[in-house]
């Protein structure tokens, strides 16, 4: 893993902190709320990730030696400096769980600190959930287009750096059966899986030798890669001709794999030739630039294709590359805060809120998410957060609080949840979503609305500060 | 940064490894090419970036305690094991040098090593170069746009997860100024740079107090952010007020900050009142989603900004999110090596290389690589690597080797260059890069051409295949 010191922040975090504490501010109480205006990929639901990595993280956050020789350098105030000698985060995080389905404009997690702590780890909260986020959410379309075929992730090579290593993480709470990364394998106990490289092919004279070396070494897990010099005049033959030596000796081929070329007329054609050899159990495995549409596509073609190897789209979330998360002050020194903006989707709302989910008679999402404010017991009418006269009566609905207390005073108060637990409750979450949520083109919208306590607070402000 | 070890790869690195091992090829020589086939940003050039990380992190990657158990629990066999018990880099490396231009086709860099190590390195490999040289590349872009302008990086929060550290170096090299990030500010001496945030004023009663709190404390290093209310009725007004007591002081406002807004409009009108008020020092910067056209755009208007902040289209590297580099074979067991493919394009190069840049007597690029046989003394023509009716003369013209060996079995042969001097030397190169490689809209084609010698040998290859 990455080695996270507390200066993994923005100079500004540390500027504005030095003010605080030179003012006296540093004891002052502050809330912050993560959460992001856009769904990413113009989809109908976000997959919650990276709570996990975020706590841990924070327990061990720290200033090192180097850090604070750096600060000294930077010249930062020698008490200041000193104070940081010390920090470490003491605050509670009220959050979502992770593996959830999130939406915009409520929150996800809410920081609740002194403003120094709470500012200083701006940066990493934004940092890990962020792309987390994005990169479960990419992988749950694939497991949506791919329905219950294999997907594994290859996307290391061209990952952004180290961020590969926790796009694997964030891919599995996706949907993702497995990966082809060692080290997260290693550490978040992902299965990991492979087949074989071109290169292994041209390093030998002829491709049947080095099939059969391949075969030999790996009976019990053999995929060979049949498109290095010609998949239907000379890989899938020698395919066979291995596949038929190891059934003489009571082994099997498991696969082959196609990775150029049209993958559905290729994997047509390989499925014929190999059932027509009596191969009918050798799956057929797909790679090269895919994504949710191209899978999608594949299998509307009838594309017989039993595993999918997704890179470079799934590991950097393309095409957005980010999602919006944002962190934002929602009180401060006792009293409720908002930003204003020209934009009024960008005001934001105040208080420590709480997120109820509503759910109908047979615990299913109707669709709609209610923000209130912390202490409110219950919720009868949720508003529209800018159109004032579309509300909607949420009187005898289901309704789950979503923001749980998993730390308190610094400490962690949930149970740590292994990866296969989270994607595992994902999943189920994912199943409780309507189907129209799902589609790719034009996702029916989910609600996200305010109760009337917390509307009445944040136009009081807006008031105040109108004046 | 990240705890690299050798399990920071793809598993099928390990299997194939595995197979040579047990198989006695253990020693086998190989040769791989890192190259990629398409500029990022439809652009006319790349810059190289991450050559030092990746000669760092070979120096140190070994296979730990917890990777051999886990390789062990996978079912990988003992004497693999134990041969991987021992591993270290121990090959060549032939690379450009960090922050040259590159360009499609061509090798940027050569691996010379047994086939396990290459083999196994080749993930990190391409995980490291493929996303430093997107990012600089990209900074570039932005450095172009932005002419003299101050550039700051502000990217982490939105990064893909530490890939952001990277990045910070990467955009250094590509020509940022400086960046948010403290910890790469510490780890690879970029100058960090910060002004202060919404919260900051939100956290506050009212603006003016937040404004003067941060200017007592921050006396010399003062930019206020003035858009958290109103920029022209609130932020701006009071930004002028407290420059005002400043000035009482002795003491300067160093800028503000824009980060909403017509940032074009708001520029104009902040810059008049700011002159207006005897304040023409004070800098302005801006911020906001902008990328390389948005600069480009705001300075054609005529906008009077000092300092663009830019984060996440910079930081991963939108739209494109990565850089389709890959690793092929070239050679291996005393045998050159290719990959052939229906798609010609894609049919890979013979042999260890050279490349020569052409220059004319100006030393100015004349837009044209030519990639040789390692052993070739020089290039009097070379050929466009798919149309062999195209070639271009290249007597008189100077021809400057581009691969240089930079680690030699395994230990690194040049010295280890700071980040500013590779900073330094990038731009030198971009220099003498005419303008119509440079511009945005359908950038003039540079061209990469192969010898008389190693078509020949390329072109014998395929024929052998043929057969």
């Amino acid at each position: 893993m990455f080695n996270y010191t507390a200066t993994y922040t923005d100079k500004y975090q540390l500027t504005m902190s030095q003010v605080y504490f030179l003012k006296g501010q540093k004891d002052t109480k502050a809330v912050f709320d993560y959460f992001f205006r856009k769904l990413p990929f113009s989809g109908g639901y976000a997959i919650f990730a990276g709570l996990e990595d975020l706590i841990n993280t924070l327990d061990i956050l720290r200033f090192d030696k180097p850090d604070l020789d750096f600060l000294k350098e930077l010249g930062y105030h020698p008490d200041f400096i000193r104070y940081l000698e010390n920090f470490r985060f003491t605050g509670n995080i009220y959050s979502s769980l992770e593996g959830d389905l999130v939406f915009p404009i409520r929150p996800v997690l809410q920081i609740e600190a002194n403003i120094i702590e709470a500012q200083i780890i701006e940066t990493l909260v934004l940092n890990i959930l962020n792309f987390q986020t994005l990169v479960a959410t990419k992988a749950s379309r694939m497991r949506q287009a791919a329905e219950s075929r294999n997907l594994i992730d290859f996307g290391l090579r061209r990952a952004q750096g180290p961020g590969g290593y926790y796009a694997s993480r964030a891919a599995f709470i996706g949907g993702f059966d497995s990966t082809s990364n060692v080290l997260a394998g290693r550490d978040y106990g992902i299965p990991v899986s492979g087949t074989m490289a071109h290169s292994f092919i041209e390093s030998y004279d002829d491709e049947l030798s080095a099939f059969n070396h391949f075969a030999e070494v790996q009976p019990d897990d053999c995929v060979l890669v049949v498109d290095t010099y010609d998949t239907l005049i000379s890989g899938i033959p020698n395919a066979i001709k291995v596949a038929k030596t190891m059934e003489e000796k009571g082994l099997r081929l498991r696969g082959i794999r196609l990775d150029s070329g049209d993958l559905a007329y290729l994997a047509k054609e390989t499925r014929r030739r190999l059932d027509n050899a009596g191969l009918d159990y050798v799956k057929i495995a797909v790679s090269n630039q895919l994504d949710e549409y191209i899978i999608k596509s594949l299998l509307e073609q009838q594309a017989p294709i039993d595993i999918f190897g997704v890179g470079t789209t799934l590991v950097t979330g393309q095409p957005d590359a980010a999602l919006d998360g944002v962190y934002k002050l929602s009180y401060s020194n006792g009293k409720p805060r908002i930003k204003l903006s020209e934009n009024i989707s960008k005001i934001t709302l105040p208080h420590r809120k709480q997120v109820f989910r509503i759910l109908d008679s047979n615990d299913k999402f109707i669709g709609a998410d209610a923000v209130t404010m912390a202490d409110e017991q219950g919720v009868d009418i949720m508003h529209h957060p800018m159109y004032p006269l579309k509300s909607l009566s949420l009187v005898n609905s289901i309704k789950e609080p979503l923001l749980h207390k998993v730390t308190g005073n610094g400490l962690r108060l949930i149970n740590a949840r292994s990866l296969t637990e989270i994607a595992q409750y994902s999943r189920q979450r994912l199943e409780k979503l309507p189907e129209e949520y799902k589609r790719f083109d034009n996702p029916h919208i989910y609600k996200v609305g305010i109760s009337t306590k917390l509307q009445a607070e944040r136009d009081r402000l807006i008031d105040e500060f109108k004046k």
